[in-house]
């Protein structure tokens, strides 16, 4: 399988599982074949490149937001989809059968599998025992690549860069596993990060060590307010209330977190605001009509960037 | 976009939310792309007409009959669907997300949006987050609108006409969506209704004098026996033994209301029995057989429907 | 309908309810067309001879293999699918309605049911209350035909016959559908018979004799071991836990029931292994790599013959 260039496709066969696996110049050649399909959808609706093509869209844990990005994206492609997506718990999938034996069954039916699956290391798993492409889409506290691709195609889609750029991921850095990975694939770029959370939720030591590795200028904070003047990209996720024993102290910081039409008059006019939804306070709703809210522009761009790497997988250019 | 006439195509964009919207030419025009989309599903099976175009099927709560049909709709028209049927509590549209961002999430996939929804008003409430359009398939004690117009286009197509029939609605007359919204459909046309209920099953007073007000000749009667004989039409519902405190006033009354070849005798040649279904002993079996029962033409009448809105307000005729 | 040969195509329109509803003949014009599938799929992954053309997938039970299975046949012929395949039991379909109501309602929808249910004898209770053809995706422990036509196709794939072979049936004969199933398709052909299997597990008597008056040489045996160096296809089926009383027998007796490498030393070299999965240890993973395993090829297979009915009874080859 070549490109236009002659060159054989690297990504043609790939198993997508972690962001760890990509360097910059596949991450620039996934976010060129994602503005093609962004045409393409918008000019046309879809192609259908992907016609007798067969996904299995394999979830063990419901995840309707992601299960229809990637339907809707094989769809748009011209392909079919092996639905799979509740439920699995009670069905003959899981009478004890093991997944590499699952998998093994349903590539049999489909060229490409996409798993959702509640244990890290699940993916690697199945890609193990695969013929066919397995894409990740998410394996419990582990990865979720798709997600953080999505992300980083829309600040650079958004602002036309990504060198250069101060980014304030704000919320859950402890738990939140798109920040994470996020964090992970911002190193590879010339970028600031601020990283705005409780004392209880500050991102695991490692990943800001890897971070300050690579070169980046990293700061913490407690509040929003103190770095909001400043970013290119305001990255929000969820405090979730479960996450503190102590109830008060939850009560007493979950404003620090909460971004309003107030908070937004102090932001740059460029800049942009980011979450991976679902939000369940963190924004105020009135900041939708906000010409920096990108969050649903975001939702758009990970049917894009799934469609280009489901298409890139099965050589379909 | 405009019609074959050169005029704007009324229904592109439009949300289909309540039977009140609709003024008795627009019911007509919807009819004629009924008669229309029936002749290519007989003679063709379907067509590719929503080729690239995507449904998002968003059920809250399960009703496999009106999935089926809207899903089997947009098969037919070329299209495809995301299937959120089942266990759309369980799963990350409700992890405390509003319906407005739930909405606004699946339209980044899908070009429509079919919702069925147990509250009042919630319909209305996604087709305002909306910006493609919003299909309602049933929100609670609301409006399920696509049933009231596979009805009224089954009593057209069955009949022939509309003005100068005599339509008997039976059964749960209080708490029956289908009957209510039947009822203000109706009330556009000159003829004539009558309602045969157990007594505290009767029709909500607001209805009636709608119907009234409207010119209609009404009258309510307690056994279809009294009006079997002159009916055009006999619309069938369910009478649901939980609706009733006293038992055996249940049992008393609950074979008024059964339809049995010793009472389709005392029918009209030219007559139909219709039922919304699924029925529970209210038709005995053997009636199936007669071609005076329409009630799976009517299912059937469902999906011409569905697939005249879907290709209407996408734009594609 | 007419074949090539300007016949009528006897499989227009038919029900796939049981294996013996097919004589030898045709199951031989099954195969030859399951054979075309499987080259169409291998050249070109799927056809569209099927467009326009759509599938309901009931499954009373969830069964995330066979509805896989079912949806990919579709799709991969071009054909749509309405998936009811999870969940029906809290749905409207099952509101107290028949089934033949419901059968009856689907059909106005598809083109052909497919039909998982846990009562012996439903599909047959489909397939009168249906005009289009129904397919028994499995009727509790009545018939499972299409499993049964999946490993006979294997069979006569991998070793290019059936008469003359030496097939040995292992695990649970008593319970096993497939294992009944399988043993009266291969009534119909030369093969001699071995069933392996506990004393409290051996194959029911009727089938027994149907075997034996069908002409076959048939034996019984409780190990492997005995019949592994002779058989040409040793099938494996599951011994569950849940069938003994007496505990210690099970864990006495399991480990005659399960295929390691060590074992398959013993076997012929052009002999298979298969297994209508899922196992849960009856082979050890280790077999995978011998080319011997033909479980999962077995597996294909039953996408190809699903192919084969559901082009075939929809008239189109």
């Amino acid at each position: 399988m070549s490109g236009a260039s002659g060159k054989p496709d690297w990504l043609v066969g790939q198993d997508i599982l972690t962001v760890k696996q990509f360097d910059a110049e596949q991450l620039a050649d996934i976010f060129e074949r994602t503005d093609r399909m962004r045409d393409i959808v918008r000019q046309r609706g879809g192609t259908d490149i992907l016609a007798r093509r067969v996904l299995a869209a394999l979830f063990y844990e419901p995840s309707t937001r992601t299960s229809a990005s990637f339907i809707a994206a094989m769809e748009r492609l011209g392909g079919s989809v092996i639905p799979i997506t509740q439920g699995v718990q009670f069905s003959s999938v899981s009478k004890g059968e093991s997944l590499p034996d699952t998998i093994r069954t349903l590539e049999q039916y489909a060229d490409v599998i996409v798993l959702r699956h509640p244990l890290v290391g699940s993916a690697s798993e199945a890609a193990e025992a695969a013929s066919v492409p397995v894409l990740n889409a998410g394996d419990g506290a582990g990865e979720h690549p798709t997600q953080a691709l999505l992300d980083l195609y829309t600040i650079r889609d958004e602002l036309g860069r990504l060198d250069g750029l101060k980014i304030a991921m704000v919320g859950d850095l402890r738990f939140g596993r798109t920040v994470h990975s996020l964090t992970r694939l911002l190193s590879k770029y010339d970028v600031e990060l601020s990283f705005v959370s409780p004392e209880i939720l500050r991102l695991p030591l490692d990943l800001m060590n890897e971070a300050r590795d690579a070169g980046l200028k990293v700061r913490e904070t407690y509040s929003v307010a103190d770095v909001i003047d400043q970013v290119d990209v305001l990255y929000m996720t969820r405090v979730q209330k479960e996450r503190f024993t102590d109830l008060e102290q939850y009560e007493e910081l979950k404003g620090f977190y909460v971004i309003t039409p107030e908070l937004m008059r102090q932001a740059r006019r460029d800049m942009i605001v980011m979450h991976p939804l679902p939000r369940v306070g963190e924004i105020a709703p009135e900041v939708d009509d906000d010409p920096r809210a990108a969050y649903f522009r975001q939702v758009k761009n990970g049917m894009y960037v799934r469609m280009a790497l489901l298409a890139g997988v099965l050589g379909k250019e």
